[in-house]
């Protein structure tokens, strides 16, 4: 049964949104992912929003673009926590689905993270499930073992070859 | 019966919105004016949108700030010109709703006014309905024959006075 | 009888307003498309937007970057919608074209569309169009299931073969 | 015992961030709340953050405007969500904290919420809690409930004694 | 005869616009000033851009808010220098007027000066004039030399006082 | 004896900024063409700046990018008009340059054109010079009638051969 | 003798830059503080900021606001640290100003402190001397510690009283 | 004994930060340069920080890129000069890292250079050292005359071969 939908406005999302995906997997959390237009077909939209909490689902976690409504919407018919994630474009530097997914009001939260913050999305939905998970919270500590030992080993290597060597490899 | 919905999602965008109101009765145009949150009721909102070509409305006209999803949700719904009008609020200098209402994906435009721009989005849809209908027409070139003379008027007074005296009236 | 005018400033701005004339034709609505520049050849410009109204026209889509003048202008010597196309450019992320569009002073709006959104500006003029157009209005009502289905055949395909093989296709 | 940490970087975000504790009390929700700087007390700052965990914290809520670091610091941290919310300041409209807040690096994100968001910042985290605590779900399903009386009663009002005496009252 | 014509888009903007005349009364250098609207008035424009070069007017200085067209109007039917000002408004930081102006398309140039910055516009008229007034450009110098000694005797002041006494003053 | 001063931060504006020397050529504008930094030597600066009015120059065109001092410091030491070019980067989408430009404080103007706008730079010298220079006011009239022409001839191309072809050629 | 010189470009300025002259004399440090401006009178400012070294200065402090030159002017006299401090004005939020100062080329950097951030400087300005003035960096280790009890007591305060009674305080 | 220490979040900053490095050995500087995360690895940050002053660093350049923390924290915990790169990203213009960095709030400066000034980072650290060091005041004089003879030569072939040869060379 999935704990955390992943949903995006349209399929030019799904290369961030794959980041997202991936690191459930990683992190052994059961998901379901899809593609669903608030603007295009709301009714389809509703039904799905609407459904989310019966079929277990407990984050959603939400992606979208420009005007980016989805998340919002989201948070407005599903009880638990919406995670947002503003997709860059070609315009605006990131700033129109930026405001549209962070900017909501009072009453009606979405969790920003950063544009484009696919694999962070991931993170912030495990974080809220090892809320009551331990063994999820234990591998999320272990996460943060493995991040601080990838930073360490790329000081040792630059420490060793120097960074002339480090930007030419 | 009304041909135009004036919609807003806070009680706080009435002071802006109203100037819609004025400007249609002004005109002569029929219209119903409500609040409604998308995100606080959305069954309420949907079931508003979905209604209001039945009733009659030709244009709505949605008012909304921050991450202002009330316009673009009303163009998903509703298969006639929805116009918005961005709010402004106490942060980003009204960005994040200009950028939440114009920034529409593909398929799904939102006739964007200028931020607190109530009044010109009632002119929007006035000049919209006149497409068919030729009185309407008229009344919009006679006002356009209106705000002619006041900047007239005014340049005249500023000719008669000086820009000392008119500054101090 | 053309009952949309395209105009845009420069023939740089054709890539985008391109695509307003195709979804036109796909619609089914007579346009003329034509370049003009309100800057470099203010008496042709005058001339076309006070002549628009006697061709029929009922809607002009106006597309310029830069200090977009060209939308604002015809607002002010046409009776009827304009719908404005903000063009990117090199710099400014696309905020100078987009707001020297929608920041229209009261009482000569101009629908003002996503920056580069000549599609949408078709469908805006459509949906203004349509109220008076029963026909066109079930076109648009045909065009909104179409994009639905578009979207329900992606999220279909990503459910069956999985975002590493979609993302590859 | 707490299951909420309100931290802010200084007593002038007190006016915000009391929203945060004023909703988690209506919701019925322990929490803590504190004024802890990461920039002036780093030391002081490391010992809190660290030992939120074992005081029983499952989310924290953190509020800091300008080079806003206490939310991501947080992060950095605590193994659970970290709730951040940017304060705006006198200057650059608000994008100084949001920036500072939302974008966190791949591996350590903070969940944003608006501008000023203190009541919203309460809101997230108790879907957050809510997540494994069916009562408080009920509860916020109640206040999702509530929040649609009082646009209702609004827009009642609004249609009973018309937009005039609305704004007069 | 006036040598420079002061017009602005409306009498909102006299505040900043009288600082343009007075500087050139200073100076001593004629000029005409009115409130002209390219929108709500655009033949009325029209004609008196284009009598401006008849009249004897070297110089255009032209203020305008919001998306500013009146500027870069002017300059394309007047052949001399247009210098545009842009006014702040509400919202947007000023932004919509300056890239209004500013951002004209290669041909056709604005001279664009600081936001509200009425009087540097009436200065680089007249350096603009002085280019073939050799007495003006002595009455430049003059200024200049008048701006000087007014920050030195700040500067001394300052130093003889203070800070805590220059504040308090 | 050169007229027009070119003056330029870093070699790196020259694409730019040899826009500006094409088209004075063409107008037939003598001018000086030189690279001076503001920063990196700024007594060379001061001298060049402070001899040029000695050496007959009438206007200076000044181009620089990021904390683009150069224009603003030409102002400062040269008493007749200074066009400014801001130069765009990398970063911050031009903004750095054209706010350091344009936004001279009271006394010292800087006459901005659009960002990367060296053409219009020299457009603007010229039409500075032909306050006083009969015979180049009819060039620049020349020039206008010559881009009139150059986009009607678009208008038609577009017109015979339509919007795919053309896009095509 | 001076070890630190202040100078900002107007009187307006003094307001933000007392906090800079107040803090070092908290520390301890000579200074001198003047009024200079840039583009006003460019002659005593070179002077000004070629005579510093002789007169001992080891720091600039230069504040100045809009399209502000003083402090990357000093940076290009100066062969010491300028730590520039930006001002905020009416428009633009204070980005102009931190733009004109941060965005400094190769070669010739200011060292930026926060939007009207005077204290701040003056903290720098203090850092840098006491790299080598052993006592005064002990001074500036105690005024940390200061700081963290000024924190510690707030916080100490808020938990005693709690939030409602510490915001009527 | 390092002199500076280096520090940047991740190596993607290092092309970047090798700029600072190379020009500390051009100025015969010693430092250490290395990369710590203070959101991945915050204790191995802490200890980096904290034990800095014991190593005889006097200065830190930190660069960081989104959420830009690294430079602030160091700040918090070394008591001598931080300076701080703000990294460009894939979004938002290098704005988020420059707010990050810059907007530091009172007691806590960061030195900040241009967004991906590292080379300048590198030249401030140089400064702020030399003001205690005659010998590497007298190198950074040198540095600036040399940097003056390369504009000079540049200025010189341009006047020698003409723009058009330049820009093909």
């Amino acid at each position: 049964m999935p704990k955390v939908g992943i949903v995006m406005g349209s399929d030019s999302d799904l290369k961030v949104m794959s980041k997202a995906a991936a690191m459930l997997e990683k992190l052994g959390i059961d998901y379901e992912m899809t593609i669903i237009s608030a603007h295009r077909e709301p009714d389809v939209f509703f039904d799905w929003a609407k459904s989310a909490e019966g079929k277990g689902i407990k984050v959603i976690i939400a992606g979208a673009g420009m005007a980016a409504h989805l998340p919002g919407m989201c948070a407005a018919l599903f009880p638990m926590p919406v995670v947002g994630v503003p997709m860059s474009g070609k315009n605006l530097a990131g700033e129109d689905a930026l405001f549209s997914i962070v900017q909501m009001p009072p009453g009606i939260p979405v969790a920003t993270v950063a544009i484009d913050g696919g694999m962070n999305a991931a993170i912030l939905a495990a974080k809220i499930l090892a809320v009551s998970d331990a063994e999820l919270l234990e591998k999320l500590k272990a996460y943060t073992t493995e991040m601080k030992e990838t930073v360490q080993a790329k000081a040792a290597k630059l420490d060793e070859i120097g960074y002339e060597a480090y930007l030419n490899k």
